[in-house]
């Protein structure tokens, strides 16, 4: 089965820049840096890296990649795909480090997606075969407000109701969603217990709206907003603090240096994923779900981000 | 599959003085109450109960249920128990309002387990088909410092590698474990992706240790122990706060009127079920597992918990 | 000398709208209610209250209460008022409960002030002599997000230079300013160690602003804000939360059912009051000084709330 | 007038272990470093640096500082001194950067105490006169859980009552203290408003037991004694958290590599200092003051730290 989201690969045009921004300040683990790719952590993580950044002429998504339980079930989702019509690509060896094979797809509204198992964990034993200590007991090594972990994506999509014939096919349930006139306007989409994995909102352009990581509390939200302002990244704050009546997340979103939104929030909820969803009207949506309380809607709030045009046959032919 | 660790019944002596330490102290909120039982639930939960309070001439562990995915799965547990050669007791009826059919099993500890599928649900909705409010924004209604939500049992078995060969067998997995001399000396087992629904401690007679609930943060945890002082329940804080490598949980144990011992903690993490546990030995678990940090352990905390000593047929010959 | 601010009197159209408010959802302690008014508390106050909402066909700043250090120092107020041609009124019982001699102005610009030292302090004691708990320590009787203490009146006035020769000349410095084309924009005064008691900025009318009191960190800014809108208070969220450069208060503005502007905040700091005051340029604070990250200001914020028009006399006469 | 305790230098034996505690894991701000010693600060502090860690043989309490409202009132101390019979030391230049004149007296019971007027500031300002930022408006470069600022010292003396003449004379004032058979057991005495810049408790010896410096609310203590045990300090914390039920304050107690006590906390009130001192029996402060709730006091808490034996002429005669 689909675990959770695991892995998010972003396009960056400056690994300095992103550095800067993600390590520097806001506090991200650099484990790895090559010629083309930082690689990432938050702190409570113990996979080997969360975040990719990936040195490209323009800015994208690269990809998003969703962990499953075993190596077969790459296999099974490769025939379940196969049947949807949906290419695939099965990479035996990720261009990554610590990390095993994927199988790539274009999903229908042309995301970049990437399905994998075997993923290189941090070490937290000892040489004699015990235990250090775990990921989050290094809090002198911190700096910043580190985010604990890896969250979700938000993608925009033109149709969500389509969209969703995809990802509850394979496996993904629906936590709340809004009903619009027209068919869903919105849909929260989870393999994990969390309210999202994969997050589904109405747009005439599929494309990526934010990723997002989570931190300590509420005070870890508005600790990074202060954060930001002191190292001289005000223009980065750009949405929030506030509460989501949706999800119950209490959000700050930011963007980097190339404009990729990140929402860094806390709050959420767990639910077991087989209950049936909450459905917000879309009146209920525009009074008090999208905003349970917080500052309005700036403009710019309603960018997005492409997607990686050269998703499958990337990495093979490259 | 089993989800998680749904519910806890505790037996327990008087009802008012049990009333006044959860609701009035604490802040669970009181949702129903018969002339046996107190239903009690934890802010951010949609079940509409996870922790019932019976009146019983003895305090003891009344017994634990686990959610599971369908209702079919109790089929398939009820086999697999007959196949492990455990009784069980299929329940049509639960004699707890809510409830759907319950599968009762004696675990081979002697723990009072029970499986579910199907339990009432929180209402979230307006009349109109759409959403009110999610439970955890009643916050106007809330007193103490609520419980944000159930998470884990604590059991004390003779023989944990025995215990685990059961644990293991219907699904869960371990998360951390000890070694110690002579097989484990504890393991941390789950269904959910936490560190744990179920532990397991080497003790020289089944019984219960504690139950767990989640608060908000470390200043949960801290204004908890405020709480309970500033009530005139200094007496129940019985150890911490402190923090344990083990899990990572910052944790209070505090025991209730009937000497129930409740853990209320807060810094788990999560972590795929699939990978492979974490294994400390016994030294280091003495030296930094038990504690990271915090107080010396008081005799007290080694006492345990009864069972019910009448689980199977408790209901249907009552 | 003159201590702190102690006291703020709003006028206020309806009491039972002011309680629900003020007492059952912020969680302010209700300490006395009599006809025409409702006494009020925060949680670390010894203070018998802090706040008085009188009723009266009109909202206004009923007035605000300055604490001097001993009976004969309102002598000394009264002679040094009187040398600069300010009427005064010395009131040798105050028409509030457990309040002592107060001497009445109307300070320069208008605004209704009133020194006072002798106060009645809530009891800390247990009748045989000693002490049963300060008074933060009764949280198992507190509800909503109580503020902590009671801080400061922000004023606006027509010409700050000018209203600061009354404001030092009653002994009173400077912490923060703001230097604009035309003399000051603004100055935040203070008695206390803080860094303000009276806030004066400049407006085309002398009037009240905000009061303001502090809660518990930053966490206790947002919970409020949750706390109001789970409450069906949303609209009275006006501003915020967002941080302060100036004083460096993470602040909520919230509006009282009146209309009256409370400064719900946390992270002020200290610093001796004989130490030059920090000055930022017009461009300085219109960049960051205001807003060192936070929402865009909306419109209302700038409204302000008129003055007691019947100060003096108001209570000899009544 | 004196204003409060603004400084305290201790002698260590090691500068190196000393910055490794204090500076690269606790996150105080190193300010300078010379031959003989290190200059700290916390993050809200306005003075240059409030700690000063002097390299010598033995470790001691060296002396501590008590910041006055004026250059004049030196003067006014010094004779108040010579009328009390108490020898002092007008030392027109520190050895320390950017202090001015300080008074040196050795106190009834010998503790070394300095008070000064002049201390250079921190620069908020930019090169063309206005703020560039609060000095707490660095987040971007702390690291650890940087305190706050200074609070107090704890002093040990054989008579408290006796102490107290000295204090009060030189217009301290008690905010709480505990009644003993034999006269008061232990005082709480403050020049500023908080509950205290000097405390006296009753021991065989003239003695320090403990400095302060705040952090920032509970989750700041909690994450000081996460932080401790992360870097591998863990025997450095001695006591707590808890909480105090005298002065509120949430509490813990850790040791630098000297041995030195540091209490970091979180919890203080602030109250007029004219106000009436709160009394405890000594009942009520072994019951439920020393300890509002907490672990057990462990033996090694009593331990003292010596005075500087060669306080006075200890500059002049270097």
């Amino acid at each position: 089965m689909i675990l959770r989201l695991g892995q998010i690969e972003l396009f960056v045009t400056d690994l300095d820049k992103s550095k800067e921004f993600y390590v520097d300040v806001l506090g991200f683990i650099e484990v790895e840096r090559t010629k083309e790719s930082l690689y990432l952590r938050a702190i409570d993580e113990f996979d080997r890296y969360t975040l990719i950044l990936t040195k490209k002429p323009k800015a994208a998504l690269g990809s998003f990649g969703l962990r499953v339980s075993s190596p077969e079930y790459l296999e099974v989702l490769k025939k379940k795909h196969e049947g949807l019509g949906i290419k695939t690509e099965y990479c035996l060896e990720s261009p990554h480090p610590g990390k095993g094979p994927t199988l790539k797809v274009e999903e229908p509204n042309g995301f970049p997606v990437e399905f994998y198992h075997s993923m290189e964990q941090i070490q937290v034993g000892n040489p004699n075969g015990g235990v250090d200590a775990l990921p989050m007991r290094h809090s002198h090594l911190f700096k910043g407000i580190p985010p604990i972990c890896i969250d979700h994506v938000n993608l925009r999509v033109p149709n969500v109701d389509k969209a969703l014939e995809y990802w509850t096919e394979i496996g993904f349930s629906i936590s709340e969603f809004v009903r619009g006139d027209d068919g869903k306007f919105a849909a929260w989409t989870r393999a994990k217990t969390s309210t999202h994995d994969v997050a589904l909102v109405k747009h005439q352009k599929a494309s990526l709206h934010h990723i997002a990581y989570i931190v300590d509390g509420v005070s870890g939200v508005v600790r990074t907003a202060d954060l930001l302002a002191d190292a001289g990244y005000r223009d980065s704050i750009e949405y929030g603090p506030g509460r989501h009546g949706v999800t119950n997340a209490f959000f700050l979103y930011v963007r980097d240096p190339d404009g990729h939104r990140v929402e860094i929030y806390s709050g959420d909820y767990k639910r077991d994923t087989d209950l049936p969803p909450i459905g917000w009207t879309k009146e209920e949506y525009d009074e008090k779900g999208r905003l349970w309380w917080g500052p309005t809607v700036p403009e710019r709030f309603f960018e997005t981000t492409p997607l990686n045009s050269a998703w499958l046959n990337s990495v093979t032919h490259k």
